[in-house]
């Protein structure tokens, strides 16, 4: 354009940058996967690693990389979407994130009654300063927790709430979101759901007063379901108890390196 | 199923509720309009108004009202949809507003280049307790605002920055999103977009220079421009300037009946 | 200064601002009340009504307004304030909203505890275009509620969760912040507190389970409270359950214009 | 109490956790510093270290560790609390962080005007799983950044827009949170302020014109002071655009471990 590229010009603080990109940024893809196809809008960080010697990276150059490839992107495209912000902005290491809402059909325990529940999802795609390609997938999980101690100090009754089971697992090997949510699900006190009839909230509440966790129960099951999960490597659980008896949460975590292969 | 509907029995405290319903509740949604359709993913509360003699609503037909309709809704469809809700739960009247983002394919000013950006919009379909079924809709649109005395005042340069400028107007007839923004757009020192090249930058960057607008000019630009769009009625317009040059916000706001058809 | 005041410059456009001012803006107060001091964190919303002959208003004078007053403001103190403003900004209406968290000290139920509880409170005083003050007031009050619905189908348990009850009022006289969560607490299945004992979760669990509440029954029973408060005139009251089965939340809301004197 | 304590029985399965506690608790504390004591209200995360063995930890002596100490903290006095924490709940490894605004008097740069400015600020003390203590302080700064490239290219003009820059230091011996906020605010294209007259508006407007930065500047140059500054070990120093042309953030960031003392 004959106008001066400022960006392109050298550095001489000798500071390399660990990443430069955007962020917040929102766009809408289809994210594909097992269980077919999904639009979704999600909030995009497309950041690289700056060597010591670059003034700047040039940051319209990853909203084309963007626009440049289809809009649907699964667990593989993720690596060749990484792979290709790479070779546009000449650089070495770079990462991708990308957090959106996923809906999944649940079916009612007792009527059988369909509907969507909700969640909040990470995708993770990075290659670090050594070359190695990793992916990080997050789930978070809306549940019910039951007190355990309240149910056995109590006459009747116990206090329960919505928890909310996050999971930011390293894959070795492609995972269904689904595989990952439904892994939190089953262990907690019970499952949550969009549409419930009364003979499904009858159950709900009888199966959450039979089967009552601490939020150090449910990070403790989540991590033995994750430690026997081979498609899993390294992990971190979260749990966290939006109280119904106070105004702050009960917080757990467990974080594990990748056992060996 | 044999239990007993306690939300069915008749209450005596005498006090009828203006809104009753679900609210937070994310679902997927197909947006069919004169540009096309559009995935969203929306966050919807839906309310009806409860008579004082009954005990509760039934949450669940909420849910049930959304599942049941195909999930592709324009503007005519919010009525379809309001008054399905209103048959389901009995209802004389009610309230849905859904809140997405949405794209919006621009092309950057001087290279042409295509990007996509992100607006978030509400729609609200609501029958009141007279019977009378009104539309709103409200977007809420980034843009780049030039401070005049900033200009006025300094040798060189002047202080420029991201505001939002919200529309929330009652709609006559139906009207695209895109027209809405668009006018909220053309009245603000620049547009802003998703990818610029240095062209672009240079363009936008002396187009804000040449076009400096307060908070107030802003939201009276606006105003003046849908005082004169037949399909709005009554309607409000504010501008949130986020000042680059402090850590609050300047802000105004216009609202105005609807003028006389 | 002997720069030019582009803000005093005449307006041709003929289109007056219903409010101009600053938002967002992060201020440091002291409450001052019937139970004490209190140093709180405000965020402040300032804005005046604008002629439509006047180009602009003066920005920093909004702030010289809060930093030229004692830093301790009562709701004696809010009426001040606003009219200082007012003659600061030679306006004729204007409001001042500052909401800020709020510590109340409580004592559990059985141990006798002490411990703080955190609430969101709002103070709105407004001069309209007609020149009359009004105060308004908003408390977001944490509480429990257990679904009656639940309990009377299941053999045992009952789902509850965190429920926020909103109270905006406008005041007659004034009214302890204190007074207002009161009235919202005591019309809850159960009070929510920061520490609680074995002991008290017992009695909280147990109370809760004893005094099931529907959405519909807080938002009502609190209005029958707000009515035979000669202190409060017009008010709002909301409530929004966190439910512990779904993802979403249930909501009911009751708007009463204020009665005769 | 005579009731069963449930937390305090054996756990069989295994897992030790990372943390478990308390999150997203508000209290009410006063700062002690260098610059004399400041009242903030606190968004607390308290967590300790928990042995497989033990099914759980006691919630309520969290509250009690905070309800029981003097309400006046500094970050010698973080210290103290982690310990007391750890000791109340018999725990070897801990970690508290609490996150506030604070408040600093700045005076404009001409006028001279003095007026109040807000940062949000965290502390976080943890005693980690080798009994180390180590003491982190996060400093989150709005300043004004100018785009160098904008600058050059625009025949008059340049975009700008408010950024927030974020240091997060392992400190090796106390620093006031304002010398932190200083180092960021020194090498942005400008600070901000709370309140400015116009001759303070036309120099931060030729300031920032003359001074201009890329995103990458910004974590440079705060990166270099942060080098030279013998109380930072290791540090994280990230910095965001809220971009005036785009509705996307530039975003960049350097992290280094602390170097050989």
């Amino acid at each position: 354009a004959g106008l001066p590229d400022i960006q392109a010009r050298p550095d001489v603080r000798g500071v390399a940058l660990d990443a430069v990109g955007v962020k917040g940024l929102r766009h809408p893809l289809t994210l594909h996967g097992d269980h077919g196809q999904q639009p979704v809008v999600a909030t995009l960080a497309m950041t690289v690693g700056l060597p010591a010697a670059s003034k700047g990276t040039h940051m319209s150059r990853f909203i084309e990389v963007l626009e440049a490839r289809p809009a649907i992107v699964g667990q593989a495209g993720m690596r060749t979407l990484v792979y290709a912000m790479l070779a546009r902005l000449d650089a070495s290491s770079g990462c991708i994130e990308m957090s959106f809402p996923y809906f999944v059909r649940k079916t009612a325990p007792v009527s059988g009654t369909s509907s969507l529940l909700d969640y909040d999802i990470a995708w993770r795609g990075e290659v670090d300063a050594d070359g190695i390609y990793r992916f990080r997938m997050r789930v978070t999980v809306p549940v019910t927790s039951l007190c355990p101690c309240s149910k056995e100090i109590s006459a009747y009754g116990a206090h329960n709430q919505r928890s909310l089971i996050t999971i930011e697992a390293e894959l070795r090997e492609a995972m269904a979101i689904e595989d990952l949510i439904a892994l939190a699900e089953r262990n907690a006190s019970c499952e949550v759901y969009g549409l419930l009839k009364r003979p499904d909230e009858k159950y709900v509440t009888e199966r959450a007063y039979d089967n009552p966790k601490f939020v150090e129960d449910l990070v403790r099951d989540v991590a033995l379901a994750l430690q026997r999960e081979p498609r899993v490597g390294a992990y971190r659980v979260e749990a966290e108890n939006f109280e119904s008896i106070h105004n702050h949460s009960a917080y757990a975590r467990i974080a594990r390196p990748a056992a060996a292969a």
